[in-house]
C-alpha cells in the first residue's frame, strides 16, 4: 500500500494526559537507506517487519509493506540489524476523525519528540493540536532510520 | 533457524536428465551485504522473502529466516531492490538421502551452474555425484548476494 503521512515535531508533553493507548517500541534497521528501508520492530508483546521504499516528489507518500511475526523471530531478526537500535514509547491520541501517533525517544535520540498523522489524501485537512510543533515531514534527519545511524543527540 | 550448506561447481549439464523438479527463479535483495542479506524471491508462482545473517566461522553455517508471501507483493517488493535482479532455473536432484539444489544462471551471469547440498551437521557425509565439480563454500563471490552486485560475466 501507499502510506500518506505527515509529521511533526512536538513543542511540550501535555498531549500525554489525552494519550488512549502507550507501548514500548524498539527497533532495528537491516537496511536503513530511504529507497529501501527494511525494519525489524518489537511494539509490546508483538513482532512486526516493515519495507518501505522511496518518498514521492512531495514527500508525503511512500510506499509501504507490513507483516506481524512472532516475537521471537522478531527478538532473533533484531540482533542482525545495524548499529542504532531505537527505542521509544508511542503514545496515541485520538482527534476528531484522526489519531496522532506521539513518539518520545531515549537513549541517543532522548529529547526528541515526533508526532505523525496518516492520512487518506494529501489534500485532507484534519485538527491540529495546542501541543502540534513544526512540520517536518520533508526533513529526513527524522526519518528513523537516519535517527538510527545518526541520532539527535549527535546533531 | 541455522542453515548448514555446502557449494560446488558443476562439471556439465547431464544433472538435469537426473531433475526431479525445474522451476524458474527471479530474486532481488533489499540488502545485499553478507551480514545481513534481505531477498525477495519469485518462485513459479510463489513468493517468499528471507533473511540471512553472517556465516559462521567454517563458511558452513548461516542464520536463515524466511516467509511465503503472495507473489503479488513479491512483485511490488523485487520492484525496491537493489539493480541486479538474478533470473535463474532451479533444478532439483534426489541422491541417496539428500536433495541437490542446482542452479542454471541467465543474463549477466550466464555460464555459471552451482549445486547446493543442505546438511543437518558440518561432518555429515554424502553421495557425490560425477558432475560435481570444485567445492566454493568458503568464496563469497559465489553467493547470490554478490552475484547480484557483482555478475560472473564481469568476473
Amino acid at each position: 500500500m501507499i502510506e500518506i503521512e505527515r509529521k511533526f515535531l512536538v513543542k511540550n508533553d501535555s498531549f500525554k494526559k489525552a494519550a488512549s493507548t502507550e507501548n514500548r517500541i524498539t527497533q532495528g534497521y537491516l537496511s536503513s537507506v530511504a529507497e529501501r528501508t527494511v525494519r525489524v520492530r518489537i511494539k509490546g508483546n508483538k513482532g512486526f517487519l516493515t519495507i518501505k521504499g522511496a518518498s514521492n516528489e512531495s514527500g508525503l507518500s511512500r510506499f509501504e509493506w507490513e507483516k506481524e511475526i512472532p516475537i521471537e523471530e522478531a527478538k532473533k531478526l533484531i540482533l542482525l540489524s545495524e548499529a542504532g537500535v531505537i527505542d521509544k514509547t508511542r503514545f496515541e491520541i485520538k482527534m476528531g476523525n484522526h489519531t496522532f501517533e506521539v513518539d518520545e525517544f531515549y537513549g541517543d535520540n532522548s529529547g526528541l519528540i515526533i508526532a505523525e498523522i496518516e492520512l487518506s489524501s494529501e489534500t485532507e485537512t484534519f485538527l491540529k493540536p495546542d501541543w502540534l510543533g513544526d512540520e517536518v515531514t520533508n526533513d529526513i534527519r527524522y526519518y528513523n532510520a537516519y535517527l538510527s545511524t545518526k541520532p539527535y543527540n549527535k546533531w
